[in-house]
């Protein structure tokens, strides 16, 4: 079975079964897993932060740095397709009390400045004020879209005029790295906490990280222990999320096979796909997305239903270029 | 250095290694990673319940379980001293929206069928309804001490017979079933839901069970998401966490350590402790607990204050026989 | 002064103060002042609703039946700038732990049932279901616009086809009916809660009613009790309330003499009105509306701004043919 | 029908009444209320606070106070049958996202500075820092205990000694003035911010005032907002509470009322009830409170239930001499 649904479906390397195997461990809620404090020291190198903190999941980074940023009863601007604000059940109201206000950025996911002025609100006695402001990059939704980093710090510049501060949620955060042929530093240095997951493309079985200031990252540290992201000897996890922070460099294979796939696939008659900037393909079907997935899965291919007449494949780090062919071969036979 | 200052502090053995190493993993969140699955199945058998489900953390495991539960603006019946209302950073009102009503369960943290039935609250138009009753056994801030099955059972029964539910905190259930010698689902059988943790005793290095109905186990599987705690291939951490299973019946080893450490550290000039009834071993200063813990770490021991003048100590996984030895050889020389 | 800020500062009529003088009373906390109680049944069988229930204000009685109708992480639909969600301090989120999911309503606010099926959102485990769809008419943020029936059903079958329950802030429902020339009961049929104001041009000094099945109003009452909304010998202000459910037939002259105004003012140089469809005006300035307020006020006229270059007059009862007349005098002067 | 269930059921006087009728009036969002503005200055100057609000309820009150003093996340010490704990549907959790810690006042909910003391817990990882203590005086569950100025100003400084503010619950503060005869600010002057009824003892038909610091007041006011406080032409309700202001001399009436009927009640076979403190009987009954009530009722006299064995009676405003001797009457020949 070829499974292209997520690149979070990734399984461990042996090299990361190697350093989960021999990690050096502690009780990290005390702060004594050498293993994670090195991986949070190593993370804030690469991402330029001042600090970093380990967390089990995307969803609990994106979370735990919304609430440590603001205080209840504020509003949130963000995309209307992000993962933050779609895909997390809701957490940015169960968890930090904020209220979103959603911005259109259009088809690639792109919050613009005058859409930041625009949405900013003042607090008054009928509004609740702006309290954060927060960027995906790459958009998952919106087909994995890479945006440079000078839109990141144009958006950011305008939530900073009317100090707001901005979180930027990286899951895929080196995939853009990587399109934009950059040092992550770029993406994070004009916000104020990032997320990056070291899952997903890098290939870590589990965990994911945000970064920030010092002050930052120590008030989150509470709030990720609120939320139950506290663990033990977490250095196990973390040893793997070190080696994966060495896969950064592979990402260029995943989107040059992503590209290749998406082209196969747009000459398959009852299929349309434009060239990705990522790792994510975007098939619009003629037929309905669901039928289409029962008929590629009987022929051994995996893709996520993406809304009614969309299909989302994803390459990672268990898909090699037999696979991608393949792929395309399947849906030469099957999508009709 | 003798770190007692809690089981929580437990390295992962050689076994847990390679099973970390070895385990079969998929994506947790498709409900497709093999170990988990069997950690869960397993864990569920241990228990006695219908089903089981992974959790990153105690804290994590426990707020899951009072937010599945219950609907906002109820009340929860809690022990006063209980971990879920004073260690969890207030997570019953953060998280589930209950407004906690404690009961005092005295010396060894009894809840007795009395005291859920005059805490009881009927809703009405002023007051919100019991939604909860939440039990905990051990009870860590008692000193581990273990409740006898009947008594769960007859506090859950007077919930019961209101149509409350009742979730027991057993992060260190298995310490109760050791000394009571029972199955640890005489403890579990009268209750909708329970935590037991797979680090502490048993030495896990991350993850915690939650356990109750099949149906419960689908709700709660949505709240762990909310969380943050859905991990991707978590099978890495479960591993260790089924070889934690097996190690069950060594904790008899831990609270006949615990035993001897507090008959010598009661004969210490200045100190005091009651025996214990598990692996917590509670210990009275006459000096302040700060000052005669700050000797003993320079002296190489490691406890835990636990309010002006008392040090709680924990045997577990790391400490033998000659550390409790030594440990009491520490007190001896440097508590005046 | 002539003041059209808004239609709220509305000064109770002498018929209302003898009202509020002679009201029998009791206390409403126990459903025994029977002004109250004629007032909420007199409401129901105006609105056409089983029953109603007073509330001090309306943005209570939004929050309230907000509450009443969803369970906690559920998400609304609602117009993007709508009441309930730009001007209530972000409720929605902070008393029913809602996440809002904005509909563009467009230039009138009409929600089509397009949208509604569009915005819609199946609960799973990565989102939270749709739990409520919220409508407003007429809308005050748009110009007053006033919905016709057919359009409020249409939005509300396309909810309840999802089993979405509908709730109508009406707080100036009764000036759609004028628009309309309708019962109000035509707004109320297709709904499962509505929210109308007897304050604004009704002119009653406290109030507002919001109705529904009696079942909604139970539990309705006892949300309106934790939002701190029970009050004692309400029927002092429930008395002038009946006397403003009889004031809804003179709405027509504040539309006439909004019609009037909006006619005046955009033959003004400097200012631009389209024609309204209530008593709402808005008038687009060529400079900042704060400057042309400004001078508005220093000759004797009072309007909100509402935008950078846009401000809202009101007319009301305490607005006459001759204060419409002197406004446009005072623009004719003032405006440059 | 002798009905002293409850002093919230006073029916306004005609010195009210033609306050209502003749109040000046303005929009008092907009602050514009004359009326209000004057009850507001007026209570400031009564209590000897800097400022004052005019809030619909006691519970809107208190509510408005907790959040505006806290923030999400922290504690709260309260009496464990204080009103704002035990009757206002958790509004502590719902409104201030607070986990209270309940404090045993013993028979006249005296809380001391000890309480406090042992009760304050300094925020760190694992718990919630206090942000709150909350007084209640008169203590209504207790059966109108009036603590003297001087265990207010006790345990108000001790909260203060640790940065925490303090509210105090005076629902019937004038009641406790009364019976302490001091002057109203001896119990306000220690504390952070009161709040008292003007209904209740002091007869008005709507109304109760918060006061505090002018900072305090200012965020109090959007706090109320929030909660859908913000009346309109508030003065028509206002004006009746300036009356109230001028009864609180006559509360000494209610008390020796209450004083008399006590004596009379625990003469009667099967009764027994202490001599009150203020306006509030506390009876014991040998037979089920209900029970007693429903034959109370039949001859004429009404009450209410306070627990299995225990029934609670309220002098008030519209009690006099001849109702008390009528009210033991009835006891005398219906207890049995």
């Amino acid at each position: 079975m070829i499974d292209m649904r997520s690149d979070t479906v990734t399984r461990p390397s042996d090299a990361m079964r190697e350093r989960a195997h021999d990690a050096a461990v502690g009780d990290d809620v005390y702060g004594e897993d050498p293993t994670v404090n090195e991986l949070q020291a190593r993370a804030a190198d690469v991402l330029g932060a001042e600090a970093a903190l380990f967390v089990p999941t995307g969803t609990m980074g994106n979370q735990v740095a919304a609430r440590t940023h603001t205080d209840r009863g504020q509003e949130v601007l963000c995309e209307r397709e992000s993962h933050i604000y779609k895909w997390e059940l809701g957490g940015l109201v169960q968890h930090a009390d904020l209220q979103p206000r959603t911005l259109d950025g259009g088809e690639r996911g792109v919050i613009t400045p005058e859409q930041v002025r625009d949405g900013y609100v003042e607090a008054d006695g009928h509004r609740p004020g702006t309290g954060l402001l927060t960027l995906e990059n790459t958009h998952n939704s919106k087909g994995g879209t890479a945006l440079a980093p000078h839109r990141i710090a144009a958006a950011a510049e305008a939530a900073h005029d009317r100090d707001v501060p901005v979180h930027l949620d990286g899951a895929r955060l080196f995939n853009a790295a990587v399109t934009h042929d950059c040092d992550p530093s770029s993406f994070v240095d004009p916000v104020d906490s990032v997320l990056c997951c070291l899952s997903k493309g890098l290939g870590a079985p589990v965990g994911s990280i945000i970064a920030g200031s010092e002050s930052f990252i120590e008030r989150a540290r509470r709030v990720r222990k609120l939320l139950g992201g506290g663990m033990r000897q977490a250095g196990i996890v973390a040893g793997p999320g070190l080696t994966a922070l060495d896969n950064r460099d592979r990402l260029a294979e995943d989107h040059r096979r992503a590209t290749r796939l998406a082209a196969g696939l747009d000459a398959v008659d009852g299929l349309s796909a434009a060239e990705p900037e990522t790792n994510i393909v975007l098939v619009e079907t003629d037929r309905p997305a669901e039928a289409v997935l029962e008929a590629y899965e009987s022929a051994g291919l995996l893709g996520s239903p993406f809304g009614e007449y969309t299909i989302r494949f994803c390459t990672h780090l268990d898909i090699d270029d037999e696979d991608v062919d393949a792929a395309v071969g399947i849906a030469e036979s099957a999508t009709a």
